[in-house]
């Protein structure tokens, strides 16, 4: 086995913690040498717990760190386009959450740094590596559904987001839908040349009252001729909700939802099968391992990544147009 | 058991045909006297085969039997109005199948027509008596998903219809879409303010010719708040697929496919499932036959029937403003 | 057209009835002549609501009138063999329900006069004419799942029948399990070789009290080399449970139990979906048509009806094996 | 954080390296520090690549290790009675793969000397720890399904194993089926008094000719008057397929396959979902990291672990008592 790849890792939320233990528990390969957040005090125990070497409150000591390798940017989405900039200028390959920001200028500018650099970058949709979405999308690349007509994608959260994440989430469509928009491009193959959203506050006032809504559906026409229908809700009771269906002129696929267990119960009041799985990290759970191992993997090949920046600035672009969509009631073209 | 319901059949083509023949094996209590149809020559065989005792040319010979209590019009769209005009001059109590014309006006007046005589007019949509929907429905009005946020109807054809039948179809929303926009209005309780389309011709270029489209996806704003959103295919390889899904604040309904066997097959291929049943005749059955009970059971005793007059009219409404909205690339508010 | 089929019906209880409606409903080419049943009076209402000219209380009356072709017996099971031999003797085309008799010699003496006659004989076990199981039929016909090695019939009543009923059923096995021997035959195309009976009395004492279990689970070898395993109880809370499962060398077959509804209903408690259709009237009802279809097709035809005389024997041979196994608690061999 | 338990494993087969990577994937408070197999020389570079620091080909350096608390047992089933007996004495905590042995006086030989030497002792049973069976046991602990009345078990492998593996397997009850009585135990919280075993070769006949049957069916009935019935199969060509199904008298679980994905594909050949997960590794993944997660807890919380020594003589006592069935050709009660 050769040289580990040395990692630091910016943002040690929830998700941040998670890919954390991700490396841990998966990849020999890899080191976490380094976590850097702000409230460094408070997650020593864990991050000591799992190996990790450094825990500093700044970042800057990852950047300037010869022997880091790879950054993974796992920070507030106002913190993604500057550590972008700063890392690629010191040579580090690069994994950042989604969004990479909500301003397409300083996507534009981080992209074009991580361009000079020569470094790669990868984006956090980690959809697409979940094995249930892999395996349409294999299917629909053989051409068993032949041509695709309509693609449908649901996607429903178990509950809202707290209202202070809300104020600062971007909106629906840049923080739940995004991922949708990069689902709709990944299966489609092709690129949205128009977008027309439908959007209200069906759940929760306070919601409207920060000027977000949290129920939407999305159209999407895409340069190959399909139309994708995109329905979100903030609020689904029975769980989350992660269903995709691609029509196609030789078949149709659908992904239906990963329940939480298979055991049905048959008793006087009905057939009664087990919930979804309870929210993203459970959902996602494979697919997450799965985007840092093809990550790793880029690093280690040499290879363009898999979900490039370019992956990272497309959703936002339709985000954009479906809030203008909302905002002014009708369809609205993409402008490149 | 009282006296016999005596009914006149006006147009005996496919759908026709079907109506007779139910009649005669599951209302005991009704009596189908006459069929006109102007291929008379051509029924006589099955017709007689069932009991019917007067087969015409000329539809006038119902319309002026003093014994016939009601008329069946299933003669073709260009011919309804017409017919309900002077059926319910005659008196008749009238059943015809959709659409009801393609044109608004002349819909109002034959309404008018029904109204003034004070008889009964049931429409043709058999979807709301297929068990699957009703049960639905019945979900619904018990409260048992709160709410109605988003409405989902997924409608394709297991092949297009012949091309001479495009021509005079009306068009996919007034032929095809005109179900769904029923079946939204059934399930929502409410009326559409708003209809936004996308189609496309994806099947077969020779629809395109003719001016129509193949695919579609259709959205509706509902009065109460609801969104729904319709996905139309004229030609789907596994078959009639005919679903619909109701989310609301305490839970979702699904609507799956009826299949046409409940026999699963596993082999070295995977998992293999029946197809749906293949189309409308298999397809709503039973839907068809509870329908003309109701109809016949508006009569007895003497109620509204369950789908009425402006239930016809409502879809045509709303496919108009689909065709509007799809040749102008905007939303189209209804004005009533 | 030809003639018509003239049938008469001998006793009028829970199934005759459902045939003569079905013969009314569905069959323009047989006449229900007449009806005879021992409580005459009370079935009259329905009888000639349903266009049957005569309701005798003397069976005699249907056996000796030359016009009728063929009698459907439908009595208790006290009376069938008597009737078959009677009818046989008239040279009366015959269909008679399940199971023919619950003594050996009296069959086969039954089933001598019938040929003897050189009438046609069917039974009444349904189950081979649904369409699920006869789908499941014709695809191991087909090779599909290549030899067949394990057969697995579950078979679960949603009540127990009354008392009464049970004292003179012949046993669970003769009465209810004799459905699942027919289609284990039926489906493996053998004939049974070694019987392993295990039964309790799970559900209700007063069952046991008259000499009944209410729960069993059946073992049989076929000469094939096939092992079936069937399984009953009388009483499932969620309903009529009716499923089969045949495992092959080349796959495997499952027939799923047959919904009221295809609603799916998912709320905060779980995914919930209808239960199996109530009881055998309703899970039966397009079987039942098809067996007096194929009744009076093989009259028609002059061919062999699908379910002879023999196949109504074999199971009582197997139910009495059954039972034997049961009180000597060892297997039992089939000695035919 | 405490001390990290220190665990030797023996025997690094197919089985024995999962386990060690599982440790050293999920296990904080573990340290897996010595790996003894015959082999020692094969299986160094991947077990040096897992952080392991000596690899012996003599297990009693790792016996002998005073630093080391827990062993686990993953050589051939030969030599399980031995290793048990030599880590009890050594006082070693000992978690030792299915079956303990074939021999019944041998068995309680090592369970003797564990309860002497007073160490824990976990049988590699790990269904039990996968979360779908565990669910329904949950629910029947609950009484969500009344009492038990007949629990049904499908075990079906995808392939055979090599005749040189069968050979030495003990049998196809103690290899395979073992499983099955484990599960059947589990469920039922009782225990079995009486067996009754059907088998044939239907698949290879290599396999009978070294004295195993690959087909089997068996039937236990349980102290508490529930009956069990299991179904074998070592050849499903559609993939290993692990179903359960409990009914009571208020319910009915089922315990469905685990599929490779939730994609549906419908096309014009049928409605095709994916198969099971190939084989025990896959399936029972998660299994297998919860029994030893439950094996280190019951070390820490000084608790019996949940399957302990009985757990693993009973089903070798049913296993032999099925073989005996299957040998004479009638039902076999279950001397303790």
């Amino acid at each position: 086995m050769g040289k580990k790849i040395k990692v630091g890792l910016i943002g040690a939320g929830r998700i941040g913690r998670m890919h954390a233990e991700n490396i841990n528990a998966h990849f020999g390969d890899v080191e976490l040498k380094a976590i850097a957040d702000i409230y460094a005090e408070k997650i020593k125990d864990w991050a000591y717990g799992i190996c990790v070497n450094h825990v500093y409150e700044d970042y800057k000591k990852i950047i300037e760190d010869p022997e880091i390798d790879a950054v993974l940017i796992c920070s507030s989405t106002d913190t993604h386009c500057q550590l972008i900039i700063e890392s690629a200028k010191a040579g580090k390959q690069i994994f950042c959450e989604k969004p990479i920001d909500f301003d397409l200028d300083r996507i534009k500018k981080a992209l074009e740094e991580v361009r000079r650099a020569g470094v790669k970058l990868q984006i956090g949709f980690q959809r697409r590596f979940d094995p249930h979405f892999r395996k349409a999308k294999k299917l629909i690349d053989e051409g068993r559904i032949g041509d695709i007509h309509i693609i449908r994608i649901t996607s429903r959260d178990p509950e809202p987001p707290p209202i202070e994440y809300v104020k600062v989430s971007g909106g629906i469509f840049l923080d739940m839908t995004i991922h949708d928009f990069d689902m709709a491009r990944f299966l489609s193959g092709s690129e949205v040349e128009e977008v027309f959203a439908y959007g209200a506050v069906m759940i929760d006032q306070a919601i409207g009252e920060v000027g977000d809504i949290d129920t939407a559906v999305v159209n999407l026409k895409f340069k190959n001729g399909a139309i994708a229908v995109i329905d979100n809700s903030r609020k689904a009771v029975y769980g989350y909700d992660q269903r995709v269906e691609v029509f196609g002129s030789q078949g149709c696929l659908r992904v239906e939802n990963v329940s939480s267990s298979n055991v049905v119960m048959s008793t006087s009041e009905g057939i009664i099968s087990d919930k979804p799985k309870h929210f993203f990290i459970e959902r996602y759970h494979d697919a997450y391992i799965k985007e840092l191992r093809e990550f790793f993997d880029s690093i280690i090949n040499d290879e363009e990544p898999s979900v490039t920046g370019r992956d990272g600035l497309e959703p936002v672009i339709i985000g954009l147009a479906a809030q203008k969509s909302l905002e002014e009631g009708r369809p609205v073209r993409i402008e490149r």
